[in-house]
């Protein structure tokens, strides 16, 4: 039977900190909504010490959201803490995400600590905020770095003062997806009481390997992966949504799956990107607008004979228009038929072959050969038949 | 000691048949020129028997390369290769770069065909293509669905047929990074002439996998890399050039090298993104205009302590602007310091608690906040220190 694999939405929280990204109250809410309507299972809203903006917008998203989980970031900081757990005081289902930077890199340039010490301040930190709630989350920053066995200790120790998920942030994006792969199944092996609590990948893009190295944590063990849409975050993002939702779709063989409605995902990424006001590229996987297009002839040929042959997802499954067969110099014949086709235009094989040298020459003059430029080639193909 | 792995760059291929980038000659020379001094083994100059546009392109491109390999794809087509030769004619180092699809839905789909057919159809084709140039590419499309076994036999063949480097591509972008790393795995220890030939990945990026496939097939045997800059392509796109060459270079470990310049790598980006008209979203890896952006409190002060904790690349390493430390609702005391202390203003940490306070109030209310706005909070603060 499938395993349920929890998503983690931090949109709101690592993809709004960045450049430009920054929400109002009302503009928070609104993704919040929508965000519960894809099907998130924790919705982590904002930050609230950081501003008495982001306060009140987490506790505005506490008070609307029904079903999914509501969490609030804090730093290893009694005062953190706190101002988390009163933003969250209306949430239905609060969790408090507490945690500490656990690599040398970290425990020495930024906190002037020993490894004792920063155990003692994570332990203390899980510890405060289980007055709070019962649902807290400690993350164990950089642990992409961190030293596999105090990596343990840590998240052994943190287990046992009542944290319930462990987050495993590979924060600088540095892991090979075996390497991110090999510490989640050393914490499995390593961390007694690893069975009372949830592991959770938290994967940045620096090297183009988010997506890779989250599904390679739940191959080893990991069931909540740490995501935003359109791969929005802090540097060159965080872990899509919409690729680890469709990875674990498509791949059934692997034994999961979300709670994510898929068919909203293009809507969404569309949703985000207004609102946020960051594009997204053309060719981003799933909600790129190219995601589904085909131009090669090649490429054309073979989906106009049998769209498996190049399309492992159907469009609507994730709320993409559909498949578009886009005419340039590298098309091929049959496209050409299939639109000409498709605007009332019946040309048997012969014609189209010479229809075809003339579609050429107008396509490596242009980029794209548009419907009023087929409009003029058949007029002109048809007045003079023979002279082609 | 490092082992080579070459970078066989289809920009101009596999990149510009996507809608919106198709290309004039003058700008494909443009390009290719750039393309050589990054460093790129072997440039996929076009698809020769295309258009006339893109076999002139080809031809310009084969006269102007002094160093790199310049390649044109074919199909399986006795026609199609020998107008590739035609175009590589003036070529120092061409390479016809010919295959057929093997997956069963391709061969049935596309072909109508039976295995048997399609192996021979491969075998004729390398023959064939072995008259013009003693360097010939075979590709399997779709290989990433196709049968192991069946895979092999078609290797094999094609090597003894006189095929130097072999193509295993994932034309839907559906492998899971163990999956194609098994699938070269396999063809090393099931191909008996392996050995006398290279395995090159062309890995295509529909559920985000595409630079963690390529990499997990280096480890597995294979020593060339299909890819574009800005990972364009067909949907979804390919591979990225960008991040397997960082992939490799930050990854010493793995024991590999490209012959890429990489500090070029980001104004390579912008000539193609400007050439080709299409955008790289910020939160792109590598080339993204926020790659090495640091906006949250905790991320920025542990930057400005030491960039490290942070920061895996130095962003002059791929040519791009230093880091930017950018002023949101969600930074912290440290980089309001910094950055006012760029401006001129010292204070000291009390002043800055009080000017924090204000800085927050206008934060709030913006995206982003300004280096006029922080002239004028420093104004501010200097006229009426005592009241705030």
């Amino acid at each position: 039977m499938a395993e349920k694999v929890y998503i983690f939405d931090t949109t709101l929280r690592d993809g709004e900190q960045v450049p430009g990204c920054k929400l109002n109250t009302k503009e928070k809410l609104e993704l919040a909504l929508k965000l519960e309507s894809l099907g998130v299972d924790i919705l982590e809203a904002g930050f609230p010490i950081s501003s008495p903006g982001d306060f009140e917008s987490v506790e505005q998203i506490a008070k609307a959201i029904t079903n999914a989980t509501v969490c609030g970031l804090s730093r290893a900081v009694q005062k953190d803490i706190e101002v988390a757990a009163q933003a969250l005081k209306y949430a239905k289902r609060p969790r408090i995400h507490t945690g500490i930077g656990t690599s040398d890199f970290h425990i020495k340039s930024k906190f002037n600590a020993t490894r004792e010490e920063i155990l003692e301040r994570a332990v203390q930190a899980v510890k405060w905020a289980r007055n709070f709630t019962d649902d807290v989350e400690f993350y164990a920053e950089d642990a992409g770095r961190t030293n596999n066995e105090y990596l343990a200790r840590v998240i052994e120790a943190v287990i046992a003062a009542g944290a319930t998920v462990v987050n495993i942030p590979d924060t600088t994006g540095y892991c090979l997806p075996h390497q991110y792969g090999e510490k989640i199944a050393f914490l499995k092996n390593n961390v007694s009481n690893i069975d009372k609590a949830i592991i959770s990948c938290h994967c940045h893009n620096d090297l183009g390997l988010a997506t890779a190295n989250s599904i390679s944590g739940v191959i080893n063990g990991a069931r909540q992966i740490e995501c935003t849409v359109n791969g929005l975050g802090e540097r060159a993002g965080n872990t899509s949504l919409e690729e680890v939702v469709m990875v674990i779709k498509q791949h059934k063989d692997l034994g999961y799956y979300t709670n994510i409605q898929s068919q909203l995902l293009n809507p969404m990424s569309h949703d985000v990107s207004d609102i946020m006001r960051m594009p997204v590229q053309p060719n981003k996987a799933i909600v790129g607008a190219n995601a589904f297009s085909h131009s090669s002839g090649i490429h054309q040929d073979g989906f106009l004979k049998d769209a498996q042959t190049y399309e492992i997802i159907n469009p609507e499954e994730v709320g993409a228009d559909g498949s578009k067969i886009v005419l340039t110099a590298r098309s091929g014949r049959s496209a050409l038929a299939h639109r000409l086709q498709k605007l009332g235009y019946q040309y048997n094989r012969n014609d189209i072959d010479v229809l075809y040298q003339s579609f050429l020459q107008v396509a490596d003059r242009k980029k794209e050969v548009e419907e009023e430029d087929l409009h003029q080639l058949a007029s002109t193909y048809k007045a003079a038949p023979a002279t082609t």
